[in-house]
C-alpha cells in the first residue's frame, strides 16, 4: 500500500510517496503556483500525484490516503481558515482534494502541527508519546503532540508560543503587530537584530568587521568565545528556555525537539536554552529532555504521511 | 444508574451521590484520617459509599461507578504518584478501591483537574470543549479540559501554571523553592504578601488600619477606589493576564473559568485580568471567553462522577 506526504510551501510544494510503515519511496518539488488567489495549487499536486502513480502502476485502491501540510490554521473539520502566503481565503481543501482525487481520502493539518508529527512519529521524538518540536527559523513556532495526537486547538493557535509576551521594555514591533514577542529573541531574524543592537554598544566584537550579518555569524562567533555574540546567545536562551518552562508547565511533555535554521548551530543551541530552562522549570518537568530534529525539510511530508495513516484508521 | 464522586481533601472527604446525568442526590464529609501514611482513608470511603447504598437499597449493578479527586499527581494507569498531604507515597488507588468496592469501577484523577472536569461539565465551563479552570486560592493552579478531556501531561504537571516564572527580581521563596512564581503574585497568599510591601512605602491607604490583612480586604479596598489597594489588584491581572496569554498561544482554549477564594471578588478579577490578556495575547486567541466558576468547593465531585461516567463509556 502507498501513502502520499505533501507539504506546501509558499515557493515549491514537496510531494513523498512512502509505504504505510514510513519508509519514503520517492520525492520531488513542484513549484507552487500562487496567482489567482493559489486556485491552481492543488490541481498541480493531484496532476503530479496522478502522474507518479501511473508511472509506477498504482491504482488508487493501493493508496491509503494523502496527507496535506498547509502554512496556515486548518479548523477541526479539515477547512483551512485562511493562508495569506497561498492567496487562500477560507477553503476546504479536505473535500476538494477529495474530489480531485477521485474518492482518495485528504487530510489536512497545519504544516508546523504536521512537521512535529513527522518528528514525533520518524525523528527526533521517536519514542516518545508527547513531543513538543520547536522551529527556530523566520519566526519561531511549535507544534504540540500529546498521546501521540496534534493538538490543534480551537482557532487552530496550538503552538504559537513565537508570540509569548515576554518583554515589557522592546519599542520595536514583531510581525504580529505587538511588541515583546519570544521570535523577537529567538529566531534567526531574532539572533541578527539582537547582534546589531549589542554592536552599537561595543567595539570589540569580531562581528563587526561582518556585513550582512547572519544567524550562523552570529553562533560561530559564540563559539568562538566572542562576548558580544555570546551575550546574544544567552538571551536566545533566557527567552526561548524560560518560555518552553510555561510551556512544560501547562502540557507537561516528554521531550522537546528543536528544528528550524537557527538549530543548525547544533548542541550549543540546546545547551543555553536547557541551562534555562533548569533553572525556570516547575521540578516535576526540570528533567524533560532537549534533542535535535532530524528530518529537516522533509519533516512535514513524514508528519503528512503520518497523519494520512492514522485518519485511515479511525 | 448512580454514580459516586469523591473528592478528597487534606481535612475532609467530600463524597456525593449523583444520577448517570448529574442531578446531585445526596452530598456528605467525612473527615481524613492521616494517621500511618493515611492508611485508613480509602477503607473510609469505601464504608461510607456502602453505608449510603445500604440506606437506599442501591445494589452494586446499580453502581456504574467512583470517580475520586485525590491532591497529588496521578499517573496515566491511575496510579497516584504520591500525596503529601494524606501522606500517600505512591499508591494504585484505582485498584485498592476496586477491591475494597467489591469491583465496581473505581477512576482516579488529580483534584484540580477533576475541578476542572466539573466546571467544564456543569459549572462555568458548560457547553465548550476546550475548558481551562484556573483556581486561585492558597496558590494558582490549573486544569485543563481538550475536546472535553483532561490534560494529565507526562508527569501529572499539566496546568501547574502557578510555577511559571514571571519575575527575575523577586528575592523571596515561592512554596516550590524558586522564586518569581506566578503564584507569587496572583495567590490569595500572594495579594497579601504583595499588599504588606506596598504598605511599606506608603502612608496613604485605608489598609493601614486593619490588622491581619486579607485578600478580600485588598479588593474590597480596591473596589472603593483605595490607590494602594489598586496597585495590587493591577499586579495581580498583569502577571496573570501575561501568563493566560501564554497559556491560549500554546493549547489555544475557548474559555478560561476563574475560582478559587481570589474570585470571590467577582467581576473585578475578569476585569483586571482580562485587560492585560488581550493586550498580550496572540490575535487568533484574543477573544477567548474569562467567566466566573459556579460549582464552588463542589466542583471536585462533579468532575469525579464525570470521569467515572465517561470511564465507564470507553
Amino acid at each position: 500500500m502507498h501513502v502520499f506526504g505533501v507539504d506546501i510551501g509558499g515557493t515549491t510544494v514537496k510531494i513523498g510517496r512512502f509505504t504505510e510503515d514510513g519508509n519514503i519511496k520517492n520525492k520531488w518539488e513542484i513549484p507552487t503556483r500562487k496567482e489567482n488567489d493559489g486556485e491552481l495549487i492543488l490541481q498541480d499536486i493531484a496532476d503530479s500525484i496522478h502522474r507518479e502513480m501511473g508511472i509506477n502502476d498504482i491504482g488508487a485502491s493501493e493508496v491509503i490516503g494523502i496527507g496535506i501540510g498547509v502554512p496556515g490554521p486548518v479548523l477541526e473539520n479539515g477547512v483551512v481558515n485562511g493562508c495569506v502566503n497561498l492567496g487562500w481565503k477560507q477553503k476546504d481543501v479536505t473535500t476538494e482534494m477529495q474530489e480531485l482525487m477521485h474518492g482518495i481520502p485528504a487530510y489536512v493539518g497545519n504544516d508546523a502541527n504536521v512537521a512535529a508529527l513527522g518528528e514525533y512519529w520518524k525523528g527526533g521524538g521517536k519514542g516518545f508519546n508527547n513531543v513538543i518540536m520547536v522551529t527556530l527559523g523566520t519566526g519561531v513556532g511549535a507544534g504540540i503532540i500529546l498521546q501521540g495526537k496534534i493538538l490543534a486547538g480551537t482557532n487552530g493557535a496550538g503552538g504559537e508560543i513565537g508570540h509569548f509576551h515576554v518583554n515589557d521594555e522592546e519599542t520595536e514591533l514583531c510581525g504580529c503587530g505587538k511588541a515583546g514577542c519570544l521570535e523577537q529573541y529567538a529566531s534567526a531574524t531574532g539572533v541578527v537584530r539582537m547582534a546589531n543592537k549589542v554592536l552599537n554598544t561595543t567595539d570589540k566584537s569580531v562581528l563587526k568587521d561582518l556585513s550582512n550579518l547572519s544567524c550562523k555569524d552570529v553562533f560561530d562567533a559564540a563559539k568562538e568565545g566572542d562576548p558580544a555574540a555570546a551575550s546574544v546567545v544567552e538571551q536566545l536562551g533566557k527567552t526561548l528556555g524560560t518560555a518552553l518552562a510555561h510551556v512544560s508547565a501547562t502540557v507537561d511533555p516528554e521531550v522537546f525537539v528543536i528544528g528550524g535554521g537557527v538549530s543548525k548551530a547544533g548542541q550549543i543551541v540546546i545547551d543555553v536554552v536547557q541551562k534555562y530552562y533548569k533553572k525556570y522549570a516547575f521540578h516535576a518537568t526540570e528533567n524533560a529532555e532537549f534533542k535535535l530534529a532530524v528530518l529537516s525539510n522533509d519533516a512535514g511530508m513524514y508528519g503528512a504521511v503520518k497523519m494520512a495513516i492514522d485518519g485511515n484508521a479511525k
